[in-house]
């Protein structure tokens, strides 16, 4: 049973929300299949605008993040030159000129818009991006159903993998509103009503893992991004993962106890990023009157000290780890333990869109594995054995991962239920704090 | 008459456009007369922001600009803090945390949003904004018909000062959405039409003046920033001024012959601007197919060269002048010349927002004294002989001048009519070229 | 009398100290006398250095400083370039490589060092250059008895040149060494021996003017810099200038009162630079055990409040003369007070090397209107009318102005006693305080 | 045999150079072999800094290099801190403001001097310094002999881990002033003499592994860093290693074949690195008269295309592995391949301080492992499973290591040769092109 009551619950999607599906393989969709999952992820993206004015999907609150309006534009981008062109080929571009204005920034041709200018892209308005949304889905709604066979494999594969790129941005169309109305002195909220409290976590517990050889990575079957796979052999330590997500109240001790202002907690370029930062608290923290407040895609309110930490950065949740006298789990540990069991939690469709607190359901955990708040690993983000070179002409995010991200593991309240799983990865830079991303501690046994 | 044909002229207020008016001293106007011209002002504002849309409205092109949505904003706030609430005690303020949001950069008091944010505020939305303005339009027309005579003159000063503000924000308003359009890779045009092309300029001329004891600076006549005077003596030696401004023809003359190659035409300071900025040009200037083009309110275009040149920089105007064998002219040396003459010249109202080429009219020069393009002189802006110290409690733009700010003259193409005079005197650092600056050569006689 | 002590002269350079002399113009100065003079300057260029070691010659504390090495290296490089290649057309450079490296930033061909790499020259060593000195040394002297006649004045102009440019860097050599003194945790002093303290500053007076119209500018007669001519006429307004500079005492009032969190106070920039560099103090003061201390050439004191304050930028000059009510002299109305009096002072020759108490002499005052500190005008440095172009081709220092500089006059107690006069014109951009400059107020009379 | 000539042999260090010794597990020590090697690994510091100025030893050629004067200081410190002051109570420091100017970056207490300072630090002398090395000598020296047996073992790991830092400054020392030399136009050469070309390198060949479970790290006998161990057990794939190092003229096909022209090759930060660095070829490349060149510590000369390449970050030494149709190698892989090879190879001792052709030795390989240059791997730099928390509390490089650091293995021709072991750990940014780092190529098997 879950405690988040009834009114904390904005269903997004058109999908029944309390069940995150078990998906199918790939090659096991007919083309209705994925023509309706097509249609209703898409759709997903535009009812997540449309809490949002024009004005408001135009902001860029940093050169790190984008507008709403560009992940819509840049998301029907993909799908028009990696599915459309590549499959249809008289298809004619709905405006030639959109690809330079909404293109990966790391195009291997042509002259990428830089990312620090997307604010400024009054045109094309809101409304003409949505009609070119129209157009890709109808387009791609036609190819899917009149496709010659010999083809369809590899544009199923391509579309899966718009799909996939397409519940990316939907995550950071939220992270990144998220921070525009931060910025906004106004503060307004994303989503309307209340966070109501929820009942008291439970206690931390530890769950214990023999290690030994084991297996990680995809495995083939069914969609997967390249860094996923190839399935291999790990030799583990036996371990044991806490029970549930660091909670607020425990972070809390941590800043009491002046761990922003301790070194020796700190690698050195995490000490660096406080001090540069300035940072005395998670990101989205302020303290009014004495007490810790944040800011949520519903609106300002006090810090639950239950519910679990999120928007810290790598180097905090290393800091704070250690701190205790514990360490981050590695993504073997994490994948192993995650491996087998149900895809659930608190996710997109969930339509709380922050973290809940834990529920010790009828078994002895782990908890929270998936949803409330992506889990920083102590693995950087490195290629499998074996892995096979990725594809860079598929456009934004495949290719050679950047030196130093570090793993996420496990989604959080604004990902998407049917992206994630238990071996996919996550990277980002271990100074950002963009992300709904939270701390799991681990130990050695 | 002016070769200015009528498809160019799309006037701007609803004032006639032939003349702009030689205004009365401040005290000669009567209640009334004050009243229209509040309202005429106001609502130019309105239109020049009603051709944008409201996405346009809200985007910042660099720290240094701001959005139209902040400048219709900021004028009115500049109302309510310096005339309704001073004036009317019981006056609440429409919004109260607007003041945060678009008070000036240079408040002696409160914590002004960071400049570089402006572009950030999707909310209020532009509607919210419009309905601000609506809101202080008639609370300022009712104290204009109800305040008692005792308070008359200084509210009246103090309005006057508001619609002085008022214009030097719609010219903002022009270069700032010149900016944001130009870095939009779409290029979209502010207003509909085409600028066709004139006749050809008049050959260069120089006007000579004696020099000698002369008075310049405001008499305190009528309504003028604290910088324009007082009136006081000067001495100059004999001199010329050219008969117009430096054609395109002209500076590119300059470019072809290396100007911007050549460290011996510029500063020290001006040569490290060239080499930083990149300049081989004015802004706004690109080459394509071998041909100069450059970007205006009305479109890309090819370049005129018999149009002044504009949106050059201070460093630009002097290395120009130097490599010419001549000299800019000293602020004294221009006001003594347009002392006394008529104030009239391709202005806002004209509505053609862009320079016009030269007309020689019925006298031996100079023309283009007042409109097409401001005037860089030799002049830095520094307060005139016992200049009184400026209010810095009445906000953002009067106050000891910035060091190293120089003095321009005359307005130009984006320049209210009735805001302009011989004594005005604008300041701008030497390396900006957000407006519609140029050049008019001088010489010693 | 001077109230300064014995033991706080530390002559320098070969002449006695109590008359920094009248100096002859150039053209009644025979070939032994400028070889005399041209020996004599080099030479106290090198005693500056001499209390230096190798390596504290080779410290750069800064982009905008040079260590001491270059500037020796670099006066020799102006010698060889504009004297000797130019007038002995055999003259072969002692090592061509060092044009490059010891070339004047802004030369107009060639690829000179950046500034920011002078400090990582360890080779040639400190020894090195002091025999590129000598063999300088030895062929200007043998140019200036074997010269043709014909070509003798340019010659002598040039050498005239040379001495300036040499005396310029004598000055800098002693402020930058002062900065990187002031880095070195270790605070060593330039100079042995303590500044005792003397007598009380006599209480502010103020120095009446007329005004009118009257004459300024070298009238080229002697040597003088392109930029302090040609003589001309300016009308001024009648006006009082401070007796002596402003105190530290008096300074110390400006601080307490809150002059460096005060906006209002500065101008935009200013507060600006306020900010930015977190000034609290003008440089090289800090505050140790409740006591405001300051570094001086003589190590490390705390500051005596009757001495004048050094050390400020323009703008906190001109925030202080704001906040006293007062304002600062235009170089005008400084340079015809000076125009004909005595060009006496605590200048280098006096070895003091720091600012002294002013005395009150038998007369009126003003005093200590050379030596002591470079006072800020109100005044941008630009050329004056029909000033002629300078000539870019006699390296670092002519040439047109940069924008923004502000004119300084009256020289320091660091500035060579025979490089200063009434017409002679410092520039320096406002934020710096880098220089032993210093404030004395002016009001309207 | 190697093919070293003997005229590129400049032994240093009293040791014979033609074995780097196995050396003795630490308890094995009695103190007069530990006192022996004290003094001799001292003394090689001060030989390496005996070849340059006082002047020399100044220059910072940038914020992230330090002064030769500033290693030599800061090796003392170490030992006077955290053996000296730590084993003797009475003992007092050499001079107590060192600490401040000497002390790591990183102290836990203390406010030390900014890195970016270092180059300023004229006092203490170059001569003060080598007396504080003369002092810490003798103290060191005589604890040794007389420190009580109880405390001993602790002493002995403590001056272990002393002289482990010694080594590595001295790696540093000289990576250091061959950028301080290159950025001096007069490129001096750090030794004389010339590095005459060798011959040809064998051609590529590939050493297989069958992988497999294997144990790697450092089991604790003798001493190691803590990085290193402990010994824990991973499951390798089959793989390859390349027999020797790329060499410059494989390198250079990658640069004619438009490798740093090529996003696709690089990582998203990578790229970036490639773009704001200008990168077109190895640190210290140039190309003259259409030759590439490069800067050695023996001056200028030919790339000579036999040698290993050197001075690649990890982002090249990555896009090369590429562009190869290869991979780097894991650490894993490498030291399952190195460990219980013979430490021998092109080590600081052989005095060459340049990498040399690899000599296919009567082995089939691979060759190179040690010395030549430092060989990146394809893994960051994270604690090893059980890793105990390292102690900050000694100082400067132990600590939980920062985030994106990547792990190199092997040593360089600048390493000493018994400061390296098949499970040593450098660690570097992926940017970086300070260290002598270059290339082993792997593949899967």
């Amino acid at each position: 049973m879950s405690n988040i009551r009834p009114d904390d619950r904005r269903p997004i999607g058109a999908e029944p929300v309390s069940a995150p599906p078990e998906l199918p393989a790939i090659q096991d969709e007919t083309r209705p299949l994925l023509s309706a999952r097509f249609r209703r992820i898409r759709s997903v993206t535009g009812q997540l605008a449309a809490r949002l004015t024009a004005e408001d999907q135009l902001v860029q609150a940093g050169p790190e993040v984008s507008p709403t309006k560009w992940h819509l534009a840049h998301t029907s981008w993909f799908l028009e030159r990696f599915v459309l062109e590549r499959f249809i080929p008289a298809y004619r571009a709905f405006d030639d000129r959109f690809g330079h204005l909404f293109g990966a920034a790391r195009q291997p041709a042509g002259n990428p818009l830089p990312e620090v200018m997307r604010g400024l892209l009054s045109r094309p308005s809101a409304e003409d991006v949505m009609r070119w949304r129209d157009h890709v889905n109808a387009a791609v709604t036609r190819l899917i159903d009149e496709l010659p066979t010999a083809q369809w494999p590899a544009a199923a594969r391509r579309i899966e993998l718009g799909l996939h790129h397409e519940q990316k941005h939907q995550e950071l169309i939220l992270v990144d509103i998220k921070k525009a109305f931060w910025c906004n002195p106004l503060r307004p909220a994303y989503q309307p009503g209340t966070l109501a409290p929820l009942s008291a976590a439970p206690g931390l517990g530890w769950f214990g893992h023999d290690g030994g050889l084991r297996d990680i990575g995809h495995d083939g079957g069914g969609f997967a991004l390249d860094i996923e796979g190839p399935r291999h052999r790990v030799h583990l330590e036996p371990f044991r993962l806490a029970t549930r997500l660091t909670t607020c109240a425990e972070y809390f001790e941590f800043i009491e106890d002046g761990g922003y202002r301790t070194p020796a907690h700190w690698t050195p370029d995490g000490w660096r990023a406080v001090r540069a930062g300035g940072w005395t608290a998670p990101a989205y923290w302020f303290k009014r009157g004495g007490d810790w407040h944040h800011f949520t895609l519903t609106g300002t309110r006090l810090v639950d000290g239950e519910e679990p930490v999120t928007h810290v950065s790598w180097y905090e949740a290393a800091a704070f780890a250690r701190w205790a006298g514990k360490r981050l789990p590695t993504e073997a540990e994490w994948e192993v333990v995650a491996d087998g069991r149900r895809r659930t939690g608190n996710l997109l469709e969930y339509g709380r869109l922050h973290p809940a607190v834990a529920v010790a359901a009828g078994e002895d955990g782990p908890w929270q594995l998936y949803g409330d708040a992506w889990e920083w690993t102590a693995s950087p983000l490195t290629p499998y054995p074996r892995g096979r070179a990725s594809d860079l002409s598929i456009g934004c995010y495949e290719g050679p991962p950047p030196a130093g991200h570090i793993s996420l593991r496990g989604g959080s309240a604004l990902t998407p239920g049917d992206m994630i799983r238990a071996t996919y990865r996550a990277g980002l830079p271990p100074a950002t704090r963009r992300h709904m991303a939270g701390i799991r501690l681990a130990e050695d046994a």
